[in-house]
């Protein structure tokens, strides 16, 4: 086994250096955040980047949960396109199973495993100010991200900590709304300039037949839409992905919570495990994470 | 009106100097968190002091609320003298009710008055490790603080944000804790070696027959509780505030949430509103505030 | 009477945090330099500003003991269209009235007063440089201000010394110069980038018949100018306000010596009790101090 | 003559680094204040030393200008064992003369050479403040140093100003005191800590005979009085400057004001040209200046 | 071979943190200083070391280069005790072939893989001042370490640079010596505080019959010597790595240069290729490197 | 003498001053390299240079000393229009001599005078890049500059050391180069904008007749030219001079050293010793140094 140390570390070290004191927005859910094992696995991964020098920004859903405090209390969910019909009694479920709860969870968690993680709203020092979603009528309190106030989350990136981020928005209006994960962990990845934006989830990347796509850039993408290799519901995913990318944000990776340290391999290998979203197939940026 | 203005400032301007970056820990609760004129009064106190300088930490109760949700859940709420018995059901309804409801009221509503508060729990960076209560057995995850870690309040507190805590603590085996406010006010002014420990509740200050003692220094309050003028539920709470001034913060107050500015009359005039706690009766602590 | 108080300190609280830090010309002359009662009064008040954080810059006159002096030692005083005629004999009389004795006597009242004040001529450091006046032929060592040489007042502001200055400046051929001291502090405004310079004297403001406005803009004072409603030595006092205004000075401030504590009232409440130069009646600038 | 500089420069370069932002206070006295050229002379090697670093703190009398003032104005002066009876008059005229004139002419002097100054009376930022002198009741407001506040001459001398001090002390009563400016200089040196105090007077030196003693210990000085080679008005000067030494003074130097550049030659040459005073007779302190 | 990463790099990523900023010193000599192949792979190692923060000191011997130059000039080298006798020709043998031409390619090779390397001697700065050898007499100027100043290699460390360090001293008397690289290596690695000092060189660690001892402590050792297991030449080499380690240098490390990547592998594994010296056999020190 | 002293240090003393934390290049070559008397000398003015602040950088060169190197290992040099022919053995010997002799010597000679020398090549941090001579296919291994990277000599002067520079230089392909000291001197001039670039040689400026100018700017240079005043082997060094002025070196001087202290002399007086180079006959910068 000593053999393969070496060329290990002769290949990780390097990225150590490199990425020492960038930001990596990491989208948490899906198995990651639901098996016992996985959770500790994903909870040591993110510690161990974090004492390394990165600073880690998670951002968290908890659909579920939600949906049954929401039964407990006798409420029944509703879901048009996907998104919950949200009214002044499901906002204040949301917010006491999001922010009291399953945020409070992975704050827990993580610090069970040796790191500080600090709970965070959208509420919190006016950090996500949200507009109504364009369906607001029949969706209720649904919103979209206006702008993210990113002074706190810097503070306590600069301080060491990891922010644990529930996706609730606020207005100035005195409203608090319910925004979707994915497109908050996007908007926050774009406002700190981030290295990186991971979605941790259980889609593996970019399948083409049998094979993951190590690397897509936007050419291959448009190809492989056109060709429909990419389809259906990953349509939206990837073209949302390739928009984050040009408002700033380094590299967007799509990683298989289920496989124990995906994570470290997708970060600290120059191969990878899941699909790495790039601007266009020059050596450099293609060649290793 | 102008005649008055002159030594109203004359009176509180030094004040402000003085008080400059000094920490002032607030036990928040009783009408002042319930009437929204009060609330807005407090929420506008608040942030003004916060913008002369003047680093201020929010603890906040909220019992009503969580017997409120507990119902709602159909789950019983039972007391033992005076703290609620909380089993693994229970610490999931406070933490959801204190840390996702009532924690972000306060933080939206200081918001609204252009003030930048932080919702905290005592899990976040591992801010208050608890102990058992003595009589755990009985009392279920009833917690007493063992240590306030306070690098991340100062650090909120450094940035110029509003830190606003709810009482719940952990412990290195993975437990959650329901603590008493007060105490964990007590033990947070402590750490952070306060200048000011003001209790704003439904209660006016120390009373004396219909007078409200404006200052009372120990010997007094010996002689008062001898004498039988502080007596039954007062007691504890007197001895109580002497001991967290014996162990370094600056001056206790119990003043009168239900007053309007009763926040600012205390801090800003010499006579005050409501009555301080001082080790001992000499001319300069005793005739100022 | 606690009623008030409430009231007043909302609203003067704000002020302090707006100037902290910011710079006050403040021109001193009339009955508050003459009326023991009132240079106690004016004293405090400015220790009292500069304590809470505003940097304060006197300047003062003081014609009345230059030619108490110069009588006493046989020299007559005089004056041609309001300007003292200046020989070298009477330059020395100057210095010596000016900058040992009326100087010093309003640094050590500041001093008994808790303030720290510090005596400054235009030579100490380089600070005013002067030209001779236009009609130099007959006024002899009168001069006009060059140019200011900030560096050492912004020393002694940022050591929270409060700057005395007599209005005496110099020249690169060795010459003193006697320079009139309203002249002398709206060119120290002008190049300390002042937010406000007020001058302290026996007059309560801008009448209007019996009113005094509490703030004027350039277009009003050219009406009030244009319908004989200003008029007098008033005119170019106000002229010079409005050009001081142009220079980059942030608001000129008329206030009345003679009423104690009208420093404060003027710079801590909405209303003020002089007149205030801005250059637009706009909302923001002219609803407050 | 380039034969001559090489050594000069090897002897004089190495104290510049040596003396690099210590403070030299030095007494100006004599004819060296007087005289035209020596004026010049005087003022350009203060700058000059101003300018390769060396703290520079100056302290001036003026017993002639003031005797001539008070002249003018028809007062006499009267004098007991060397110190001039100061009334509340004659405070007066002391002020105006050294304050506004004898000190402002210095400032200015030093400005035509390319230097700094600033004047200072013990008044400004409460520098000297003084007690009434033993003889009090017939010298009136002849006053003896009581503290020396170095706060402002530290804050002139790190932004590379020179401070010219008048001896003119104060109390907390609101008197203003006549101070002996060879005492207020031997204060100054020591509450600055000051490296070297040197006295520019018409003295040359320590004469034994013909010679001047190029440094004296205090076991020397002994000797001499008691053989009476330092005898009369010179005893209680060198006492006075050994008690200096003593009090923490780097060296104190006498040195002849009417020699031109004798301030360079005595800083800057290993033998230098007045008497230098120390501690003890050991190679470093005496073989150098 | 996945699998493994994730493993390897867990163990790994926290030595990074655990040595960022720390001195390690490292004999540099054997094998891995002449056959091409290992001298690469040793300057890879190095230059990534230092790039992940570590601050490497390097020392280099050269005693067969010293005899080939010696030769060609027609000088015989000798050696009493395995020391090289030194006279005035060898010890300018001795600085041109160290300090001119193997320290020179040393700093080469690390320039090609990308590292900042600096060649230093002893008499750079000051940094080896020397004492004759006991047996000066015969061995000429072979020297010991007197002292070490640190000041020049810290500056080179702070820069990010590597020193490479020729074993060579000076005296106040100016002559050159000789110094053994072994033992200049220990004193430099005590004079930094090292956290490691770590011997590159032929042999592989402390055997015990096969077996490479891991980790061996000081009761350990001198049993191990008492039993004959560690014997001849051994002995010194182990008295002296406690010696170092006992004047406060955190581990010795010896290790086979032999090895590809031999230098990561026992800093970024818990088992390591060579063996460590520690204090004492505690779990925290022995279970790890 | 004394008479001579003060006018000396009124003309030199500014000089400190203005060149304080300035960088002066010098090139070490001629009679002051050899003579031990000279050598000396050198090495006092350049450690008192360095000790008043001026941030001193020594080129030296060595031809003599690698042709006797050459000759002991029983190899022939020649040299082509100047230059020495490089093969793979010469550039050995030089490394060798130049950087493990001529340099330490140096070193060696700074350190006895208490200066703070550390020996640089061209190699260390990758100093002096260089390309291959025109000539290479004759010359071999002699180069030119390429580019200096100046952070390694800027860390060593920041840090008060004397770095002394062998010409030698390296490209990418692992080559190591044999540079013209010169040449090698006037690059790191114009890398570091020094101030002054000093050509320390056996010439002592140059001669109009017998005459040495103190100054000369191009005009007159190329006048001189023209007139053959200046001819043969001055030419090129005058043509290089300007063009080195051109490229930003504050002024380049030409002196004796064989004069003893010519270093200070044109350093600190007016009139200087050898001959500046100046790109116009302004005031301001020919009548001084």
């Amino acid at each position: 086994p000593h053999a393969a140390i070496g060329p290990v570390l002769i290949e990780a070290l390097p990225y150590i250096r490199k990425f020492e004191g960038k930001t990596f927005v990491i989208k948490y859910g899906g198995a990651a955040m639901k098996d016992a094992c996985l959770k500790n696995s994903f909870a040591q991964n993110v510690t161990l980047l974090r004492k390394v020098g990165i600073r880690i920004v998670l951002v968290h859903g908890g659909g579920d949960a939600i949906t049954k405090t929401a039964e407990k209390l006798g409420i029944t969910s509703r879901f048009l396109h996907g998104r919950r019909v949200t009214d002044k009694e499901m906002i204040s479920v949301i917010q006491m199973t999001l922010a009291g709860k399953v945020n409070q969870d992975i704050v827990q968690l993580i610090s069970e495993h040796g790191g500080k993680a600090v709970g965070v709203t959208g509420l919190d020092a006016d950090t996500i100010k949200a507009l109504p979603h364009p369906n607001a009528e029949t969706l209720g309190l649904v919103g979209e991200v206006e702008q993210i106030n990113t002074a706190y989350i810097d503070l306590l990136c600069r301080a060491g900590l990891i922010p644990v981020i529930a996706p609730i928005g606020f207005d100035d209006k005195g409203n608090v709304y319910n925004i979707n994960a994915d497109d908050a962990a996007s908007s926050i990845a774009i406002a700190l300039k981030a290295e990186k934006l991971i979605y941790v989830s259980d889609v593996e990347g970019i399948h083409v037949g049998e094979r993951i796509l190590k690397t897509i850039c936007k050419t291959e993408a448009a190809d492989f839409i056109e060709q429909g290799i990419i389809s259906g519901g990953m349509i939206p995913k990837v073209l949302s992905a390739f928009k984050t990318l040009d408002s700033g944000v380094g590299k967007i990776h799509l990683i298989d919570g289920k496989a124990t340290h995906s994570l470290l391999l997708e970060i600290f290998t120059h191969e990878g495990v899941g699909t790495q979203f790039i601007a266009e197939q020059d050596s450099d940026q293609s060649q290793n994470r």
